[in-house]
């Protein structure tokens, strides 16, 4: 590894302003400390007292910006994953206004997790596959001024696509000089759609490699992965329910509101436990976005995480 | 097999008036002779002249309905997959005025596929898995008179999930007397969305057994499924597009858009043909739906379909 991000380096909004915090030539590996979203708001002894009283101000940090020399607007950057350090401890929250089910999910929840023995055990008898990723990874935007780091754009940023594993090499569009790369919002493990919000948000460290791919314009992040796209041994089996709607929301809505009727009438889980089980370990899938007027979405569960 | 529903006992609506066209006991073994999609209007030697003339009055038969005795509302019909039959041929079309990107891709276009080796080639050195499913399944819905068979619903219907394969338990809610079965629209390979609209359209023999769970009340379909979730083998890359939209349906154009962009940039298909392999051979996915105000959709194009 050439060169180490540390911890403190980090910073909330996107802005092309910001200094970097390194000058890096393509080729080099380059470790991050990684904090997890809360910035270190919460640990393994927090409530869902200290949930509710986030500073959203101070939420999703990310390590960097990182200036890749001869980096251009125009140019693609490419990201190698190289890997990610141990992970000890996560937390998932359900944060009041916060998540696909906001409306009927209005208090705060906490789980913590402990991940020091290399297993994600949610319950007794309930254990999620660990597959580490960063939930944000981008570029800094051509636009001035600072903007959230909250949603995913054009430079990438809060997109949470879990297939960000070991191994994947991510092209982002460069849009302004350097590039000026950041990552943080390290997760353990999540499902597609990260429905309530939260998925298993874990400190580590992660180590990346650049490269360039000059005059390569792409309009929004692409990546190629290896995968696996599913976890959990070959032969397990899925239960899976479906929502359709005029609308794919109101779809998702469904398919995860039944999702967690299934899980607490079978499992004997909370309805809350239900959602962030569904967050951290339930796909959702388009199953068909074109039958007009309805279209619709599916929730996977695999059914291997109950021992 | 106890008893086959024959190709002709087809209809083209959910109607809970039409007369079954068998009574079935709970545990018997039934087949379904299922035609196309397209009710036979095309053919091996069909032309996207065809295509553009098709009666949209006689399109999605499916084959029944199936009188389950014991079924009242309230009930749960459950349908296990018991296998498919051979498949020799199929096709894929791009039909004016439907599909996701029906504003872009206006005109009608047309693949044959020859499915009698096994293998379902696109293109020379382009070859989708096959793993066939019923694009429609469902029961007879309680509303009085005619309901188009294209918008999935509560009864199911067109839900185009294309884990609906083989060893596949499929949970329907009864909604009258009887459940009023019906199943066709058989696919021999699809990705989750179906983007053009359409997928592997295939003529094919389907088994199904059916259960009753008396007194089992679920809102819309449910299954349970061994899958696999994915094909191809299990090291295999894949190629991703991303697209964030304030809404879903505008993340997964641009996802889509982005996939056909690669496909024809990377293996020189023309941009109807990549629409129509992204129907085929691509899925997506819900990468992240809370991180407002944009969500995030991914398209995953399996790079082992290139020989």
């Amino acid at each position: 590894m050439n060169h180490t991000i540390h911890r403190h380096h980090h910073h909330f909004v996107w802005d092309r302003s910001l200094e970097p915090v390194y000058e890096a030539e393509p080729g080099e590996e380059i470790g991050f400390e990684v904090t997890d979203s809360s910035a270190g708001q919460l640990s393994k002894t927090s409530t869902s007292e200290d949930v509710a009283a986030l500073d959203f101000d101070r939420v999703n940090p990310v390590n960097g910006p990182v200036y890749v020399k001869g980096a251009k607007p125009g140019d693609t950057l490419e990201v190698e994953i190289l890997g990610f350090g141990p992970q000890s401890w996560g937390w998932t929250g359900v944060i009041p206004g916060f998540g696909l089910l906001s409306e009927h999910f209005q208090e705060a929840a906490l789980k913590i997790w402990d991940l020091e023995q290399g297993k994600a055990e949610f319950l007794h008898g309930i254990e999620i596959p660990i597959a580490p990723f960063p939930g944000t990874i981008g570029t800094a935007l051509a636009e001035q001024g600072a903007h959230s780091v909250v949603p995913p754009r054009q430079n990438g940023g809060n997109m949470d696509i879990r297939h960000l594993t070991r191994g994947t090499k991510l092209y982002l569009p460069v849009w302004v000089e350097g590039a000026m790369f950041s990552v943080g919002d390290t997760h353990a493990a999540q499902g597609d759609g990260e429905v309530c919000g939260t998925a298993i948000e874990a400190p580590m460290d992660i180590e990346l490699k650049f490269q360039l791919h000059k005059g390569r314009q792409i309009k929004e992040p692409q990546f190629e992965t290896k995968g696996p796209l599913v976890h959990g041994p070959p032969d397990q089996r899925y239960y899976v329910t479906t929502g359709f709607g005029e609308d794919l929301m109101t779809a998702c809505r469904k398919a995860v509101s039944y999702m967690i009727e299934h899980i607490s009438h079978m499992y004997g889980l909370s309805d809350v436990e239900a959602y962030m089980l569904c967050s951290t370990a339930v796909d959702l899938k388009l199953s068909e976005v074109v039958d007009i007027p309805h279209y619709l979405v599916s929730a996977y569960l695999p059914l291997s995480i109950f021992k």
